[in-house]
């Protein structure tokens, strides 16, 4: 069979990854897909080429739209990152009936309605495994290996950044900002890491593994995002002694009230296998209804994993060529004309367990008080761990697990807590997951 | 679009399961493969209607031929189990131009490249994502996920029941036969529980595992199967002691020269995430040049997480109805006349770090002579724990941990060191993989 012919956008990190792993296993991947993928043409800003990758195979432009436009390209691999470029370039492409394989999960998650719509239109795949996870093999996994399942959950460690971050004020008993600078000193942190701490970027990658779980549209606006900057190691510390982990997951569930969107750091018991993923590793967790829980962990970033997925893709598109369109997996898993409007659930109606963190003057009385307003809640609690003062400080850290309660009922207690005289500061709560039901 | 008609050989426990699964989530199922998945006929040897699911809405005949034969079948689903019938019934479906769904590992390991020959040449499809992990998707993983990778290293924990029986020696503290008395009471393990725990079954599962990630026919003969039989207590706890933990391993590698394909009892690192799979459940590593180390992790048997591979081949096979067959995924992922010739290392041409257990005379000079005849051999020694004698005996257990060395070299070492009249017993030897390179 003749070659596919591939257009690269963006020759960064990613790319020359691309480029690399399409060079050096040419010959597995020509075995496996039953014809070679040759790579046509590729736009980068710098035309140069000493870079991390041998580009003398195939033609360098600087201007992405001659890849989209040139007609020897079969398939359009998208990684210039960033929306609105992106997007226009994406559209191009669909329009000219190219396929494309993306990792940009920005615009996966804010665009991919009208993308895959656009798509669809002029029978063509967008493929987008690498936007979440890289390599692990995620998407393909919900959309096709779990196709039997009403998934019921969905919870992963989605940012290697920020679980680097994590483990690191865990392990050297550090604060935040120490350790994430150390992390951009290493390159495992970007230069502007907000996006991975502030949990934008596992707030993309949550909406694309909801809607492909459920059956559901993109809706990113609705996911509840928190990021890791709150943290201190006083948290994790004390976590750690009531025998749990700290990890930032993104987590998507079906509730009596319709589904949660949730990214935000979470307690999880130590016995659980995705609390011990650590550094920059990703794992995601898929309950489903017939399978029960599986776990999908690898490395979620970097050159040759991402560019992994990005091949996958490729002989993914190369395999379908030829089958009818109604008869491809669904962009979005499900058939577009069958995807379901199912309520989000608003963040008070959320239902989870807590772990508070409370700064109390020590004088009798103040934890029958705290107690007495969470029971008079419903809030159970689990339990209570009170610590030595600090220093010379008349006031003490109280920690208290709860468990399972409705959010609403929570901010309730909170305010009411806060307000009582003996304590001193804004209650901290960590949500708390125990992921065994 | 028309419905897929299916046909059910056998309606035991997984053959109720995907009953149960294809009624329960209809709704979802057509949602996504964009047509109804019914049965239309199912064999069982028993025509009572009373059994784990509801079979009203199909015929039930007594003759698996009959389903086989029935020209309104589009999908047989082969769920008897066993060789030769299976086999017979397999390559006659193939031949009425019916794809086939399998979760017959034992079948495919001894007998795939007859039946993956017969399947191309009449252009249909035998899909067997339900013979290795129950639902976790291994061998989409690897097939399709893992496409861009040239694949290093697979290990798994593959059978549940002997994962069951070790968990319950290392938390009860009791010894394989008492704990595989319990197991098979409480329905974790079967009457007959000879192929799981003597490693036969692993082997099935590691000849799939290893023919797809390596581009190599199945060959069962050739891999090597060590059962947990002969493990105790003490090894188990010994093991612990030093930081490891026991799980029986299908593993398929390269080393310098070929393939290694061996299951046996093996130590593991107790920080490994796999170290930290228990109980029945299943979960395998798998490592590739670009990926890097994957993890995947599910429920490896039982009613509902077979159906919900069933059900997902089912669909694929479904999507791939209107493919050219020649851009098919490949039943073995690399193309029928692109399978590769590698050598499958011998045993004693094995690479791998041993845990060794000796009962040695108490008496001064009998460590020299066990270390001397080790470093002879340039077998370096990591770790040496003397333990108390147990009771009034006068002899006390060693356990010797050494670094990568050829089995080739540690059969000579064994064979030296049992010949010292110090030593009373054979030497007990378990391999040890730490997973980090």
């Amino acid at each position: 069979m003749k070659p596919v012919r591939v257009g690269l956008l963006g020759l960064g990190t990613v790319g020359c990854g691309t480029v690399n792993v399409l060079a050096r296993n040419a010959g597995e991947i020509t075995r496996r897909a039953g014809r070679a993928i040759e790579i046509e043409m590729a736009a980068t800003r710098d035309l140069s080429r000493s870079r991390g990758c041998d580009t003398t195979e195939f033609q360098l432009v600087q201007d992405p739209m001659e890849v989209v436009e040139n007609p020897r390209v079969d398939v359009v691999v998208e990684l210039i990152g960033g929306e609105q470029r992106a997007k226009a370039l994406m559209l191009r492409a669909i329009n000219n009936h190219k396929h494309v394989v993306t990792a940009n999960k920005a615009l996966i998650a804010v665009h991919g309605n009208e993308i895959f719509a656009a798509a669809q239109t002029k029978n063509v795949m967008v493929a987008f495994e690498a936007a979440v996870g890289g390599g692990i093999s995620i998407i393909k996994t919900i959309r096709e290996g779990l196709a039997g399942n009403r998934i019921e959950q969905i919870a992963g460690i989605i940012n290697g950044t920020a679980n680097y971050v994590l483990t690191g004020m865990r392990d050297q008993g550090r604060e935040f900002a120490e350790v994430l600078a150390d992390a951009q000193r290493l390159g495992y942190a970007e230069a502007n890491p907000s996006l991975d701490v502030n949990g934008v970027d596992a707030a993309h990658k949550l909406t694309i593994l909801a809607a492909i779980a459920f059956g559901i549209p993109l809706q990113f606006d609705k996911v509840y995002t928190e990021g890791i900057g709150q943290l201190t190691r006083g948290d994790i510390k004390y976590g750690c002694e009531l025998g749990y982990q700290i990890k930032h997951l993104g987590i998507a569930r079906r509730n009596g009230n319709g589904i949660e969107m949730r990214v935000h750091p979470t307690l999880i018991p130590k016995r659980r296998l995705i609390a011990n993923v650590d550094g920059v590793m990703n794992a995601i967790l898929v309950a489903g209804d017939a399978v029960g829980p599986t776990l999908h962990y690898g490395a979620g970033a970097g050159a040759d994993p991402t560019a992994s997925a990005v091949v996958a893709d490729i002989v993914d598109v190369v395999r379908a060529l030829t089958t009818d369109p109604e008869n491809r997996v669904p962009h979005l898993a499900f058939q577009p004309g069958a995807l379901a409007s199912v309520d989000i659930v608003a963040p008070d109606m959320f239902e989870t367990a807590y772990f508070l963190s409370l700064t109390a003057v020590d004088k009798p009385g103040v934890l029958a008080d705290v107690t007495r307003i969470l029971g008079d809640l419903e809030i159970s609690i689990e339990a209570i761990l009170q610590k030595e003062p600090p220093g010379n400080e008349n006031t003490v850290p109280v920690i208290i697990l709860t468990q399972r309660t409705r959010e609403r009922h929570m901010n309730q207690a909170v305010s009411k807590i806060e307000a009582l005289d003996a304590i001193t500061r804004p209650v901290k709560r960590i949500r708390v997951e125990h992921f065994n039901d």
